[in-house]
């Protein structure tokens, strides 16, 4: 297949990546940066546009990759295109692209940065198409890089991409949150190695909910009423106040 | 070395087999339950005591395994030993064990459950003593379960216990979260499993404030603001709105 990128950014760095190996061509790339358009675009061997009213009309897909706010913009300045138009977001209507013939969307669910690797034959897609004939193509590309594809309408995707905020984001959040409480001691984040690879562990072999150890689930107050004492800043008090009342809650 | 076990919840259960399988005897165990006192004695083939007041005092240690509420009761009613009286708590102070000639603490860093093997030799032990001497006494105990022991003051050691509700129990609360999203629209929680795997190595390799992505770490106030919207309990929305805001302010 002919793949033109829009975007270069994290996702769309290792998705042209994996169009690459799987032996589809990269007919361009487009970003508003000349720069990551010519880095990228250099990978591939092709050719790197910074405007998008100049992008080729005869590509089989159009991946665009690009922030939540900007696709509206990027859509509405599209020249008209023979191929499938389709965006990489979770949180994205696929009704954004509804002035195309043929669009949808191919969500993988990762967190990528661009300098890490990531296998994507692992990475669950979610497939989204405007009529049957485009979702079974857009099936089709993602099966090329992906052994976990799946078809999700836009409001499942919504509570999928919710979900993983959760697991993913917010989770960091609080490992951000333990090394800056860590440091105040100089203790080393690497402690928490342990205690972070079994709680993983057992949150995927016992399920979160009978998982949950600790303070809030035993509804011990003195030590969390100690512990926020503890907390200098008020949001993350509110953060600590919040995620502790979740806890006591669901157990009581 | 004579053992004698206070308690017989999680932690209790793990460390004494782990004292058990480093050759140490142990002496007894209290818990005020006598079938759990009696399940866990039975294991190492020893006496199960309920009443406090009747334990033997020739033991060389007495670990107070129990919930922190109840720490300072059962202090109140041991009978005076020789031994060292050493408890296993992460926010409750030393001194809490005054009363007695040595004392202090030993505290293993790990999320424990009763039916899940841990391997001790890779948890962090934490330990402090009344008097030097007290100290290495517990420094060398720990050892022989652990090869990662640290002696650590009772204000460290709440901060640590701080960042291990952080980076444990927080973090299981946001994957029973996403679980209970994703049961929603009926996903399975294992979808999850490639973003959690990769969230984790990720802050374990480039630490967490290096690594974070997502809506609120691009101040994505379109995405945060419906993702909130689909958030139908009050708590559960101050918990996404402040581990954002979180997130938010410290790139911005």
């Amino acid at each position: 297949m002919l793949i033109f990128i829009i975007g270069s950014g994290n996702v769309a760095t290792h998705l042209a990546q994996g169009f690459a190996v799987a032996q589809h061509k990269i007919a361009g790339v487009c970003s508003s940066t000349i720069e990551h358009a010519r880095q990228l675009a250099q990978k591939f061997d092709t050719t790197a546009y910074t405007d998008i009213k100049t992008i080729p009309a005869n590509a089989d897909f159009y991946i665009i990759s690009i922030s939540d706010d900007n696709i509206k913009n990027v859509v509405a300045e599209m020249p008209d295109v023979n191929g499938i138009v389709a965006h990489t977001a979770g949180s994205i209507d696929v009704g954004v692209l509804q002035r195309f013939d043929n669009y949808g969307v191919i969500y993988p669910m990762q967190s990528f940065s661009k300098n890490r690797e990531i296998n994507l034959a692992e990475v669950p897609f979610f497939v989204e198409g405007n009529n049957r004939a485009t979702t079974e193509k857009l099936l089709q590309l993602a099966s090329t890089l992906s052994d976990e594809v799946r078809e999700l309408s836009s409001a499942e995707r919504k509570m999928l991409h919710l979900s993983a905020v959760f697991s993913s984001n917010f989770v960091n959040e609080m490992f951000a949150e333990a090394e800056i409480i860590l440091k105040q001691c100089n203790l080393p984040f690497d402690l928490l190695k342990p205690l972070i690879y079994e709680t993983v562990a057992k949150a995927l072999e016992m399920k979160p909910m009978q998982a949950q150890t600790g303070p809030a689930r035993r509804n011990d107050v003195g030590v969390m009423q100690m512990q926020q004492n503890l907390l200098a800043n008020e949001n993350l008090r509110k953060l600590y106040s919040f995620a502790s009342q979740r806890i006591v809650e669901r157990y009581k």
